[in-house]
């Protein structure tokens, strides 16, 4: 490829409206281009790195026995009110109606593809002997995303991946569920990722049914807690905090009078700290919830975020709610943002946060407008009917496995596996018939990587001051060909040699013909990223050598033209199947990689 | 591959709705499914073929030297009103509102990309130093389909490849042209396709500004006129007519008395002539139409169709349309259907078609409701303002350029080239600075093919009585290899082998590994179309020999186990390259191929 011949618009300027790296650098770098808030175009370079990523998830599917097919965008709507999900997915599902004749056609543009494959299978599959099966695809998903933000990293428009696999048995699911995983550290490898898969919700089928990959990134959307001593890993729901008893009748300072005080106007932790002058973590936060239709209290430390899914895991509820504002004032019988425990547990059971049990002399709303009350006292001035972790973790807390200290990181969700189990098999009515001729229901996993998050993904953990950091294995063009004189006949006609000799051995390389300095031209080849830069002189031909430097290296080194072309050709090769310069570079930086099923 | 672990559903019976063999076949063979009326799933096999028909896209084009990017299917509805589009789409265009916040965003789903590319080279290209450039992709379209149909011949959802170039001159856009042209024919060469690249619309460059590449097919919804002497080809809109001048002032016969005769009720041809015992061919269908908005009469032969694109051209208008009932009355004083050309001259100009002026002794319409006139002759009782090309071909017609009796072929509309112009440039303010730094518009061609009617196409022109028969470069599998006996070790581990061998020399190929008699196997095997059937069976084996079989021969021939993998590798890489042995075949169909610039 010749850079005169294609489409690569660079920019030195920080487009505006762009502030995450991978945002900045995708457009500066000329690799996408925005056609509406959450839709872009990926250009010319932006695509080939894109089908590169698509090309190492097809590859590790097929791999791993999966069946590729693709599905139609368009779908009834009738088959997401089977499963409930037009309520479900609410504003992100995109719906038409089409107009055929003097009939409407109610569609929606598919968002995920459980209904759809599941219909499939249910008029395809039924018998055991077709099971286990995998099918996969990796097609354009739509959602609307109420703020499109980040890039591709939040569209409204994106290409998918996604896997289902359906099972005889759960021992089946588990099977495949376990070489999925395998498969997407593989696939994250080959991309060059720095990802940490983590424990997710459960979902229906309980357990570890559920991981994402997550590529550690400082502008991740996505927190996780990771414990780097023993590699347990989970994301912000999901995880577990380890010991923090205490002994909650024995408080390590002198226990002072309640008293009422005027807190005008405070309503959140933050006024009532301003009003009192004191910290956050001497406050109790007084939630009130709707679990399955009854209200209940969960106290949480002032400087804690409140986990609804622990909540709802330890109440063992299918529904909770923040409670309505009438609801918190016939409770509470004050205005939302002056709940208190004291008195409380004669209306509406109240569970207690552990943390919340070791403050002493605490603050808590006063259950009437405008007021607080200060030293308050587990135990002595009330007493949870529950006492449990109902919080998420937070840095430093101790591990669930091994008690380290936890460390908490930010993170780009790249992929999920899930235990989907019976919920749309049973809703769509996907059965078999098993061994001895007795109908059962089939169940189901599901797989999912977003592709173009594996770009920005990339570009967010491996980008320096000058530009992108690609490895060879997703980068737009491998080699980069700088012929530093165009007018120079002999300098042009070795860059064209070399081009067509590597092209030949199976190496993608672009030369850069531009009529520019080397300045502009050393600047575009670093800001797009491409691994190695080979730099054709008046000097360097003079001796009979080329310069050659990797996109992450200071140093350069010169080449003989005699055989440069399979040199270089062996460098390549040998890069995509270790990648290990590139790792090199990038453990500095921070990331590193999993291979391992890590919490089994 | 193996049978047991991928999805096949095959049928029997030919799916309820299905009435063409494409549908029919693909259904049948479980290439796709349906979701809803114009909405197609591609399963395994399916997906198979249609990537390999995009993969001989994709390489065709990339060595023609267009740039592939991606753009999105999203696209604000803006941009179609500034090209006056949302109009001109009307019902086929999909639109949503998508809610964010409290905004509504107005989308559509592109139904074809100009507007979106004109719009990011508008942004990118100013100079002529960056001209010309292909841009192309291989994207999802989504059209309202009012009445989808045939399969996936008409969806509302299709993949296409849609390329478009940008030029300085027209010179240079004609150059390109060819290039695509050239580039068309050996793509659908390539894929086995019977096609004739045919004349079509010429738009508003004029001139042989637009092809339509075409597979011949019985079932074709389009019509294309052929001349099997020198080669003309055009479609039905396009298609002249050679010479076919008469003496008007010259009948044949005796010219009768004008009569006024009762037609109640019989306001179309067939009516009419049913009244009369009339053959159509006496009749002359005045036909109304308001051109550039001032009413016109066109004459034109019973058992002869309009057309509009002829009469737009020799009238010189820009925009015609069928009159209304309110103008058809006023013009002729009665109600529609009962037209005729007598005394209309003083209120409106005539053209007629030639073939009128040779009636003798004519049926026209009185102009009186419910009345018809007979024994009305050209030239004695009316004289149009000009006479010309005003019709569709029919069989048999002069070539227009050899006077050779032109054939009439039913077909599908799989490619197009077109020269644009400046419509969306203009439209859009894509500029460029020429050489003198004067500001131009750019100038525009756009090139289509629908992938997914490749796929239909090929299978509506290569099938028999018991199923597809396709070529090596778009079957599913090259090679099917059926054991004869599942549960003999020795059979299925050379199966095995060959399997292995084969995948590893780059053949790609599927085991039939059910359990199930030959019949059953070889009945799917025909169905599906692999081109090349390997069987090993007990008898074959205990003489180290193995059978096999192309799809479209009788004759089935031995081979020695020995060597296998080798021989069979170098037929299917012989027959890639050459496409021989299913062209023969195919050629026995009577379908063609065309490399050439035919019209030039």
């Amino acid at each position: 490829m010749y850079w005169s011949k294609t489409l690569i618009p660079t920019m030195k300027e920080t487009p505006e409206g762009a502030d995450i790296p991978s945002h900045i650098l995708m457009l500066r770098a000329g690799l996408v281009t925005q056609v509406m808030a959450g839709a872009y175009t990926y250009l010319p370079l932006g695509l080939r790195t894109l089908r590169k990523a698509v090309e190492i998830v097809r590859d590790e599917m097929n791999r791993a026995g999966a069946n590729e097919l693709l599905m139609s965008a368009l779908c009834p709507i009738s088959l997401y009110e089977q499963t409930n999900r037009v309520e479900a997915f609410g504003n992100v599902l995109i719906k038409a109606d089409l107009q055929r004749g003097n009939k409407k056609i109610h569609v929606v543009f598919c968002p995920t593809h459980e209904e759809e494959v599941t219909d499939i299978v249910s008029r395809f599959i039924s018998s055991y002997r077709q099971l286990p099966i995998i099918l996969y695809q990796i097609q354009t998903k739509f959602r609307n995303e109420e703020r499109p933000r980040f890039g591709v990293l939040r569209t409204s428009e994106f290409l998918m991946k996604d896997a289902y696999s359906f099972h005889t048995s759960i021992e089946s699911l588990n099977e495949t569920y376990k070489k999925m995983y395998g498969t997407y550290c593989k696939i994250f490898n080959r991309c060059g990722l720095p990802f940490l898969a983590v424990e997710a919700e459960s979902g229906p089928i309980g357990g570890d049914a559920s991981h994402e990959f997550m590529i550690l990134s400082a502008n991740g959307e996505d927190k996780v807690i990771h414990c780097e001593q023993c590699g347990y890993a989970a994301n912000m729901e999901r995880a577990e905090i380890g010991s923090r008893s205490c002994d909650y009748a024995q408080k390590n300072v002198q226990l002072k009078e309640i008293a009422e005080v005027n807190t005008p106007g405070a309503h959140t932790v933050e006024q009532v700290c301003k009003v009192l002058k004191a910290k956050p973590s001497k406050l109790i936060k007084t939630l009130i919830y709707v679990a399955d239709g009854n209200p209940v209290a969960v106290l949480i430390r002032g400087d804690h975020e409140a986990n609804e899914y622990k909540i709802k895991r330890q109440l063992n509820v299918e529904k909770l709610e923040l409670a309505t504002p009438e609801i918190i004032e016939r409770v509470t019988g004050a205005p939302v943002g002056f709940a208190g425990p004291i008195r409380m547990i004669e209306k509406i059971p109240i569970h207690a946060d552990v943390c919340v049990m070791e403050i002493d002399n605490a603050i808590v709303g006063a259950n009437r407008s405008d007021k607080h009350l200060v030293n308050v006292n587990s135990m002595r001035d009330f007493m949870p009917m529950r006492i449990g972790d109902f919080r998420n973790a937070v840095l430093g807390d101790a591990c669930p496995r091994c008690s380290a200290p936890l460390n908490l990181r930010n993170a780009i969700e790249v992929g999920h596996v899930f235990k989907l189990g019976t919920k749309y098999s049973e809703l769509l009515n996907a059965k078999f018939l098993d061994d001895s001729e007795s109908q059962k229901t089939i169940i189901m996993g599901c797989y999912g990587i977003g592709i173009n998050r594996i770009i920005a993904g990339l570009v967010e953990s491996s980008h320096d001051d000058t530009g992108i950091i690609w490895p060879v294995n997703l980068a737009p063009f491998e080699v980069v060909i700088c012929p530093m004189k165009v007018a120079d006949d002999a300098i042009m006609q070795l860059a064209s040699e070399l081009h067509d000799e590597l092209w030949n051995s199976g190496i993608d390389c672009i030369v850069d013909d531009r009529d520019q300095r080397a300045g502009v031209k050393f600047k575009d080849a670093d800001l797009i990223g491409f691994p190695l830069r080979v730099v054709i002189g008046e000097k360097g031909l003079a001796e009979k050598k080329i310069e050659l430097k990797w996109r992450w290296d200071k140093e350069t080194t010169m080449l003989s033209i005699e055989n440069a072309a399979e040199q270089i050709t062996n460098l390549i090769k040998a890069e995509r199947v270790t990648g290990e310069r590139f790792a090199n570079i990038n453990q500095s930086n921070g990331g590193f990689n999993n291979n391992g099923f890590n919490n089994n």
